[in-house]
């Protein structure tokens, strides 16, 4: 998870603004989508050279481009070129490792998001860096690889479902914030029933690998807090912009996705809450039942050793032991035996051992 | 608790604004009542059919719509249509796991709070999800079950007791946020007589029950401190917000209360701290416990482990040894041996083990 | 402790500003002092009849009405009524457990105080509910029961002693606050003795009942933290208030009782700080104390289980057993024996576990 | 320690502004030095008598008069009549309880710091009140007991050595605070000393009374920051003060102290951290211990126990037991109790507990 | 580590402004490197005469100079004459255990930070200061020893790649920021290699040691925080100064360095929390296997102890024992023995103990 930091360190050196890769690869190829709607129009169009969707930039009409993969420099420095965006936000598009963080240019907003997704073989959670640029009459998306996430958008868009034809890029930019955040919804109840699922484990049969799970499970919620927290700034900070690219009738709905950000939140810290109170609750199982199996050792081991020790003494072989001739010796030490057992068990009890 | 958070994944790729219902139904039927009055007049009118309730919008009397069930798309949708309500607002009344907040939309103020209740059967606090729309001359309130929490608010607007039919529609919106917050009291003295049982079991015979009680104690705390908490922002927004909806004269009951709700979050943080005393006690007597009987299997071992090996020296077969021929060999070996319980018993009783 | 906040909820369900008293009835009967000053003059009255303070409203001299007990109702409706107290201030005065605020009303400024006193039979700390009411010319003081703490002002009026009949009301509300803070010191220094006794408790013989205790006096702390924390602001917001009331004279006076309430404040964070590291070092000492116990159970079973395991050899009855009729054979055997437990001493010793 | 807050309740009940001394008193007179200069002339007194400073108070020149010992009211009072200095700060200056704070009184600026010195024989550090008093031509500087710190200071003032002498008596309280500063460097670094002795102790010899010394220099630590920490708040407001007694040149010598004083708190946390951590490691290397204790007596116990059982077998005493009689019965014997010690040691060594 | 703040105290009683060399002696001798460039031409000087650096302040064009030691009191003192630096900023630059800060003198800003490099022998981390002085056409560093950081950047300037040889010097300035904050990447991505080797370590063989190191690398870690958190205020600083030494263009760039180093103290947070959790997982497992050993010791105890005592029992000499006499007596007994460990075993299985 903290891997991709460490390969930011290649970079050491290099003049800012340098657009070198950073990160792991997730695409082969660089694959753009242009999609230009306005309330009566759409027009869809997939392609691999990046120059066919520089035409759109100059219509009136809302333009989304969406790029998957983030690793080519020249298809980056390229739309960088075309949209006139500043070298540092190409470099921070091309460094996948970027804390979600806005950045108003003036004539165009940026905007960085983690997309997170369920490895379900790894039973880990990934997470990908998704860019945005909103200008005046087009939005750029740059995803690492392509996810299914903007699909339903996509749908709604090429439908005309929904308000999203009738209002701006910035409603659009709206849009594809609001279908990351909601999918961090999928993540959580993912995880959540994990959470369950391992509390009813530690409390019908707690192992070592429960534990090992909870602590998977407790940095897998510390990575995830830190992916979504600081989005909750860069949604505030778009409600509060006071950019010309963001128009008025907008703002309830990044409040609304703001809402949905603190949801997120307070969700995550419910777990990390919850999986706290299971760690204390088997860190306390464990010394319980070492508290269990110490009682059953000290109670058979008080029980016998004084027993055992009477009949060592009736087995020493000293000529003159008048005991050993008794007639009834031998039962009478046995009753003795059975006593001093009995109030040893007596004893026990009355100090709630048993 | 955390169940209905799941189930908000269930929305990810709509539209936003789409009217879905998120969270259990709990009623069967929407139940609609509708109560208009001023100082003079008071009408009231049960009904299931929505339409029944928009002419009092034009009333200049306050109105107050109460809403049971807020799992029918289409009742809320018409009167989000009538009342001029956004569709976001809709749908946040719709998705009952929201967290307690406070949108001023101009014309209206949209308020959503947590009403909490204890089912005795389950032993748990449940959590239902109140929403208020304060508007020019009406009040509509919405909840997912029908509770009698708003019955004496019901009653003294009949009988016209206190302040209530003197003053407008602000007023009622206090009323009804009082009624919640003063709810929570009832929740709290429930919990806190739990909590002070737990602590007496806790001295006089603590078990791995107790433990697990405390656990599901504490959880539940933090469930409600999530609960209450925001709140405090919403009401301390509602006594500062600059909306012509509020009056000034209402200013001071949203401060008082303001103050009953901070009082209720310190209760909340009191508990939660006794709370966390008590786990600590918990392990401390565990390890007390541990200790007590560590200390009489090492006091019991202690003396009999030495003796016995003693009187298995004299159980020896060897043709050569002394000291069973002797007349008082055995006595004197006995007496060694009493000498040497005496010791150690003394030896504990320095240590303070005994 | 938090017992009154339990029976707040005897109130749900009633109008805002229904005057019942919730809490404890610390009086039997409300008794009413009044004390009427100025530079020159001095008159003091008690009665129990509420009307006979009220001629006092009118004279231009600092009246001082103070009453002990706030358990009827009539009472203080009557002076409400009379010095134009708004319900919902009159209702916090009867509920009496109040965290401590400020309400600058205009004509009138509404403060609420927690005083302490330490209950010697039943060791635990007491709080009671003070309220104070500056008027233009006039305080007003509630107290649950009467105290023998703002004896020494009564005193310091009588005799002209200080500032006191040379200045205004908002002088005297000041010294009533300074009364109660002075207090808090006796009541921290009380505490204080205990802990520190605790402590030496701790180090020379620690007992779960030493637990017990800082148990219980932590939690005390809390308690006090929570009674004392919110005078902070309330002193701080009388301070800074914009009100007529205050005059800028007694600013000073206000800053150096705040200063005094953040001594308090620190003193408590002291000991908490104190007692946490006592619960810290009560573990550890029983975990040393149970290391020390396995040390001595190990080293006695470590030693006899092997020497006891070889006289059991050699008190096999098989019939060839040539050592058994060597003629140095016992003696030899019981040499090898005291070699083995010689060395194992030699290697606890290496060991550092004697 | 927190012996000085007790004797603070000695003064409840008392008008405010009384000059009663609280504290230890710790020295036996009053002693009075008066530094008078100008970047021309430079005049010292000794004096016991207060009177005999007054004079200076007309002169244009810079004054410092300098007060060892403050539980004489008398002169504590004469000083405060001859310079007009408020009732309220008279009594802070006796009261040697006082956390840092700045007060600006309008003709004079009123600062209250703790000068903290390591007394070698108590191994403790004490701390020591030191008040100022800034006004317009002078600074009065108040100590409970005489110390040296200050000496460097009248060495530079009578020398004439840097800039002191040319500047006001906002540089001379200045000088004053950073002596003070400068002296926490010097309690540091002996403290440091000690945690690096103790953390050298904790890894070669963990012994209880290295617990101990731990949670003393903890303690400290809190002590330490406690005394610091306001000083910050003192010295940012003195720097940011709007005090015609500041000059602006001045402003950048505050502001190094500032950081200085930044630099003592990091320090003091560090340590704390430090401590903290090695209260877990002395924790963890008890139970490490306890671990090793308990596995030597599970190998021997489980090696010997069983072995002593077989023994035991064939030392009964039944008339027919085949085996007592065969030739090579006791070697036989033999040889599968080796067999049997044997595997368990292989068992105990693949399980690493060897 | 927290060594330099030590060799602070050498200081105390000193006058402010005093050129005293605090901390290790890093470098011989001091040696100045001059680069002096615009956009046309470029001019690169290495000296040990500080002299010889002057003219070049007097030049339009852009001065970089580059000072290595800062023991050199003579060195540092005639630069701050010839550029007139404040003197307590030349003190500032030879205490070389500053917290990054930033200082704005109005003429030029001063900037302090650590510089941080990994020592592999000593395997620590060591810091080391830079500071820098940023005026209106030159910036002057200072390093405590050489280090080859700046290299990559001197390389940039002397080919002209990238921005830096069309921009001034507070460029430069953000350019030498930028290449130390590059630089605790490096650093990172070596303590996060350790982090994940310590992790395998624990999960595969914990021993000691393991603890050891990560209580080292946990210090580390707080270390390094305290070098890097006040960077982020400094440079959050320097982009919304209102100096005109900065200008406009500049500011996107100290917000890319400023998001650097959120990232990197995001990292250094997920570190510690990394480490606290294998903290907790050591010490649990650690307990996990007290638990263990206690449960073999017990069962073997528990098995063989009573059956010890049975064959103790028929080892008694009584003169009238009827069983020892039966036919089958001996064989009886064993299969006695043979039963109670069975169930025995039945009773640990069903315990889940085996």
């Amino acid at each position: 998870m903290a891997k991709n930091t460490h390969r930011r360190s290649r970079k050491a050196g290099l003049p800012p603004g340098s657009l070198i890769h950073v990160g792991e690869k997730k695409a082969e190829k660089t694959k753009i989508t242009v999609i230009d709607y306005d309330e009566q129009n759409y027009q869809m169009k997939e392609t691999e050279a990046v120059d066919e969707c520089f035409p759109f930039k100059e219509t009136p009409t809302v333009t989304w481009i969406n790029v998957d993969g983030v690793h080519d420099a020249e298809v980056i420095g390229r739309i960088g070129q075309c949209f006139g965006i500043h070298s540092l936000i190409l470099e921070d598009i091309m460094t996948t490792a970027q804390r979600p963080k806005m950045e108003d240019m003036g004539d165009y907003i940026y905007i960085v998001m983690r997309m997170l997704s369920y490895h379900a073989k790894r039973r880990e959670v990934l997470s990908e860096q998704v860019s945005l640029i909103l200008g005046p009459n087009f939005v750029i998306s740059f995803q690492e690889a392509g996810g299914d996430v903007f699909d339903p958008l996509r749908e709604r868009i090429r439908t005309g479902k929904g308000r999203v034809r009738k209002m701006g890029p910035d409603y659009l930019a709206y849009s594809l914030i609001d279908a990351v955040v909601d999918n961090y919804f999928l993540i959580l109840e993912n995880l959540g029933e994990r959470v369950e699922a391992l509390e009813e484990e530690l409390i019908s049969d707690p192992r070592r690998e429960t534990l090992h799970a909870i602590h998977v499970l407790k940095r897998e919620m510390i990575y995830l807090r830190k992916s979504v927290w600081p989005l909750r700034e860069v949604i505030s900070g778009l409600e509060r912009a006071e950019s010309d690219l963001i128009k008025d009738a907008t703002g309830i709905f990044f409040r609304d996705v703001y809402d949905h950000t603190i949801q997120v939140i307070d969700t995550i810290e419910t777990y990390r809450d919850m999986l706290s109170g299971m760690l204390d609750m088997y860190l306390s199982s464990v010394s319980n039942r070492m508290n269990e199996v110490m009682k059953v050792l000290t109670i058979i081991a008080t029980i016998f050793i004084p027993l055992t020790f009477v009949a060592g003494v009736y087995g020493m072989n000293f000529k003159f032991m008048p005991e050993l001739g008794w007639r009834w010796g031998y039962f009478g030490i046995l009753a003795v035996m059975l006593t001093i057992g009995v109030l040893m068990l007596f004893y026990f009890r009355r100090k709630k051992w048993m």
